[in-house]
């Protein structure tokens, strides 16, 4: 019955994108961090949620690295004249995502059906699903104070120490249950080279998802998101550094622990190899073209296969 | 202590533009209609202030005749191709104020505070006065049953005939105190030449607000609207009509009744000058230009001063 890619924002959304291009949409599910969604502007924000979406649709903007493509950004220089805050970039075709989710949300719908909608509007075929309809908002701890994931990430663009991470409202959400229902009968569960503190873990520490996880029959692997000691893109490895602990990928298998039944090592790190508790495999895991995408997809595919 | 003008859209911030030019911001304060203002897609919008604060800034869109200048539409665009609602067209520009007053008044602000804050951003020296922080609706009855005033003005485009006007909340909603205290020491009340219907009668309905007109010392003027029995802009004509009322200038003197003390008509209507129940001038008051504007303001400053 398929497959569950669990994944956070953009190192997430490439491998994604490769999976879509493999696998129809009764064979591959995204399931998608959400502790990273914000209220802003009167507006709710799912920024991992639309790096997905404007991905599987080829509408991401490849010049910023996050966004849409071929965005404007009128309403930005209004907002600044106005006194409003800019530091979250909101382009005007992206307003118009951030717009009908939120009249949707306001009107009652669910996150996943606001999102299913989205989707289908994009000419999506595969399922994004948001990994709960209930909020869950990462805060950063920093010696400074608690920070709110954004203002951590974009505002203060990563630069504060890092402490821990919390999941506020996490131990009222209930996990999405269309993933709960097709991890029951999947055949193997995809964790993307995504952050694991602040992509991965919010849908790992729902209540009852790792347990679920651990009883599924299906083999789970992750891909590292470190390589070669470093993060590709984003805050993993300064964090891991600041948490004392080494920015390595031996370091990621640690992390996620008896979940894994399979790691998946880049080229870089294939030293590695055959030195974890789990099992391992070594594949060309940076992403820069579409090709590696797909590569990375049938690696990730193949080494399941072998577990 | 100087003018206040009562006024709704596109002619009464015409003839506010004229008065801003010749009144300094203690000589004169706008009373602005809210009847028509509406919640979409999440957006407190109020059409007729954000007239007046893009006329006196000097960014009224002259193409369009509505909105910003200068305007862009990409999120009306990307909001189109989710299925989103596009008949009231939001620029992106224009949007910066919608989220700014939105978000303003979400986080506690009055519709004055945030009306006060945006023209402050935009260099607008002049105070707009909401006529009510409490919101009013203005409803326009039909054969085919009520309609919401933008449904009825802009998605269906005046087209149904109108048989009555009701203000939703309108007895709940308390006049802006700032216009009440002004009206006890002001020089004179202009009404200006807007739609006496929709834009001026909801001010005039506020509680409280007719007899604070009456019992004020200062001489009541107002431009008509019509002119040689049409309108200049907008329904007020054909609303005239389908109420079975003739459409002139003298209909609109009798619609205010004894609340005036002067009604400026224009020089196509010189022949009802003298004729009517309230004593009348006649000046040349359809605006074309900025010195027409001007002009017209001095004519109404000039006709106050004789009553």
């Amino acid at each position: 019955m398929g497959y569950l890619a669990l994944t956070g924002g953009i190192g997430g959304a490439k491998l994604a994108l490769g999976l879509a291009n493999r696998l129809g949409p009764d064979e591959i599910t995204f399931v998608v961090n959400t502790g990273d969604d914000f209220e802003h502007l009167g507006l709710y924000i799912c920024p991992d949620v639309d790096t997905l979406t404007y991905t599987l649709a080829k509408q991401s903007n490849t010049k910023t690295g996050w966004g849409r493509q071929n965005e404007t950004w009128q309403f930005m220089a209004a907002l600044e004249d106005l006194g409003g805050e800019t530091w979250f970039r909101l382009g005007d075709r992206d307003l118009g995502l951030h717009v009908t989710r939120t009249q949707m949300l306001n009107a009652g719908s669910s996150l996943t059906e606001a999102t299913a909608h989205i989707a289908a509007r994009f000419g999506i075929r595969h399922r994004i699903l948001p990994m709960s309809d209930d909020p869950v908002r990462t805060i950063v701890h920093t010696p400074d104070g608690p920070l709110p994931f954004q203002h951590y990430f974009v505002r203060d663009r990563c630069v504060p120490t890092v402490t821990g991470f919390e999941f506020q409202g996490i131990d009222d959400a209930k996990p999405n249950p269309d993933i709960l229902e097709r991890l029951g009968e999947c055949d193997g569960i995809i964790i993307c080279p995504s952050n694991p503190f602040v992509s991965i873990d919010p849908i790992l520490n729902l209540p009852g998802f790792r347990d679920a996880l651990k009883n599924c029959q299906a083999p789970v692997v992750a891909i590292s998101p470190i390589v070669g000691g470093r993060a590709i893109k984003g805050p993993t490895a300064k964090m891991m550094t600041e948490l004392d602990i080494a920015s390595t990928a031996s370091q990621v298998a640690e992390h996620y622990g008896d979940l894994l039944d399979g790691f998946l090592l880049d080229e870089q790190d294939a030293a590695l190899d055959g030195t974890l508790n789990v099992a391992t495999t070594v594949a060309q895991s940076v992403m820069l073209t579409l090709q590696d995408r797909v590569d990375l997809a049938d690696a990730t595919l193949q080494f399941i296969n072998t577990l």
